[in-house]
């Protein structure tokens, strides 16, 4: 290798989603100190899915190895609904995970509109995700003491990207990624549309790419709106988008669909949420971050969601000093 | 006031200069303790500028408020090169600094050439200015245990982009801008060019702009290039330089000239070092950072520099510890 390419390497960092996790960890288990109980996720596979059974088998590991219990009930499908209602009056339940997909069509979303709120760790209740698309950060307004839940990938998000310091915390809280441009690639119901909409209440002109074209994500010239609105441009393409952009996250499933690197900006934030690639390996000659997945983040947060569930009830939380006894 | 103004002010965040001089003036203060003795910084009034010694009297105090000796040599210009000559072989001097403009022609450049580098604090002396354009960070390669000087304004700058977080510190040392676009009003030889090469060589695509037109700053795809090189953009305006630009840093003496707010991107951070204010007071419609003078910056970077001169004797720093004693 010449002197010039391995130049070119080092421009870019790799920044794995490993060593993001691990101060979430630490902010968890934290948190897991001060209460006064261990919090009790049920996770609920309703599919012969072996990739959901594999992933069940994951969360369970990673919620004992920090500190949590977890109870796999492997029902059938026609049977998910009843038992989901019936954790949700358990008092032993503190979070619910469904492994989807369990229809494989739209009958999904339904499944996840009938977890109780105050134990959807996957904040994708219809309480929750409107609290996140109307820009309202509370479950107790005007109080304000209980923060709500939002959607792990999108909330994965946000944390990678204080971590890499694209959040500035010199703006005022829910205005540090004002004067950022950020393409979105996916526009899905679960993670494209909530990152969007969540990226651009925080400040962020967001531009969200998907097969359809390309809608703008803004609260508007100096942040003059309380929350985002959502644009059509039908005048812009994808290219267009990414000429534009400080960082591109991109999550399109399967392994057809790359970033062209070429249209990437020099010296853009580049992040990964697909479980495929969907950056080729060059995009280090011009990204000045990459970011290649973010899973090990997604599940720290699903912790920390559950977590914030139990926090809000007080009576879980000891009384202070008690966990130096 | 509107509602609806309210929220438009709240969007700018105004950092003063005092605020981020302070962070410097405790990392001077822990620098003295560790000396064996107190710098001694000269001053050479050559001039009858009644605002020339006006900023004499401000440096002597500041000097002393902080811990430094102060003296003011007031010369006949005629008498100046001379007088530094002198200054430049006493041992008991370490730093040594000219009030201009003194004959207010390029002698004045002559006059800054004959500082010897190692009393420099201004940074702007042949051997330290070369080593600023072509990137070189120390002055003795290959050890790299010396610190080259840098020009005051210009490093000032620098600390100021660092405060507002818009260096990223996950970057590489020297390549933190890497992203950035930054356009630069003012091309002088004292300020505008070292800082518009200052920023490139950290990373940044600088746009330089003066009343001959652009010029564009850069290392390069990728930061390919070690040090940065000039192109003239005979094909952009002024205009098409903010459009770009996430920063926004204008010099331009005198009260004539103005930013145009509503060339400036949404979100940008605007920085004034003009002793005029080169932005309108409407630009915190549109900034999200706004910072309106430098000055006290500029001057905790000169004892900075005269300490870092002193540092670089290391019979002048006290052996680990004893500052304890």
């Amino acid at each position: 290798m010449s002197a010039a390419a391995s130049t070119v390497l080092s421009s870019c960092k790799v920044v794995l989603a490993g060593s993001i996790a691990k101060k979430l960890q630490t902010e968890v288990a934290d948190g897991l100190k001060r209460l006064s109980r261990k919090p009790h996720l049920v996770g609920f596979l309703a599919n012969k899915d072996p990739a959901a059974k594999m992933y069940a088998d994951w969360t369970g590991k990673t919620c004992t190895e920090n500190g949590f219990d977890f109870s796999l009930r492997e029902v059938d499908r026609e049977d998910l609904e009843d038992a989901i209602r019936t954790a949700n009056k358990e008092t032993s339940v503190d979070g619910i995970l469904v492994y989807y997909p369990v229809f494989n069509s739209s009958r999904d979303r339904t499944v996840q509109f009938m977890v109780d709120f105050n134990k959807d760790i996957e904040g994708l209740s219809p309480h929750l995700i409107n609290n996140m698309y109307q820009n309202i950060r509370f479950l107790d307004p005007p109080h304000n003491t209980q923060k709500s839940i939002l959607p792990c990938t999108p909330l994965a998000m946000v944390k990678i990207l204080e971590y890499l310091q694209i959040y500035n915390t010199i703006l005022a809280y829910g205005q540090r990624l004002f004067g950022r441009r950020i393409t979105v690639i996916n526009r899905s119901e679960v993670v494209g549309r909530p990152l969007a909409a969540l990226l651009a209440n925080d400040g962020a002109e967001v531009y969200s790419v998907d097969v359809t074209g390309v809608q703008q994500f803004t609260r508007g010239k100096g942040l003059r709106k309380q929350q985002h609105e959502v644009h059509d441009r039908p005048d812009m393409k994808m290219e267009d988008a990414l000429a534009l952009s400080d960082v591109v996250i991109s999550g399109v499933p399967g392994d057809k669909f790359k970033v062209p690197s070429a249209l990437v900006r020099d010296g853009a934030v580049c992040i990964n949420f697909s479980s495929e690639k969907n950056f080729n390996p060059d995009i280090k000659e011009k990204a000045s971050i990459y970011v290649p997945a973010v899973g090990k983040v997604t599940i720290m947060i699903l912790l920390r969601n559950l977590l914030r569930l139990v926090q809000n009830h007080p009576e879980n939380v000891a009384k202070a000093g008690a966990d130096d006894s």
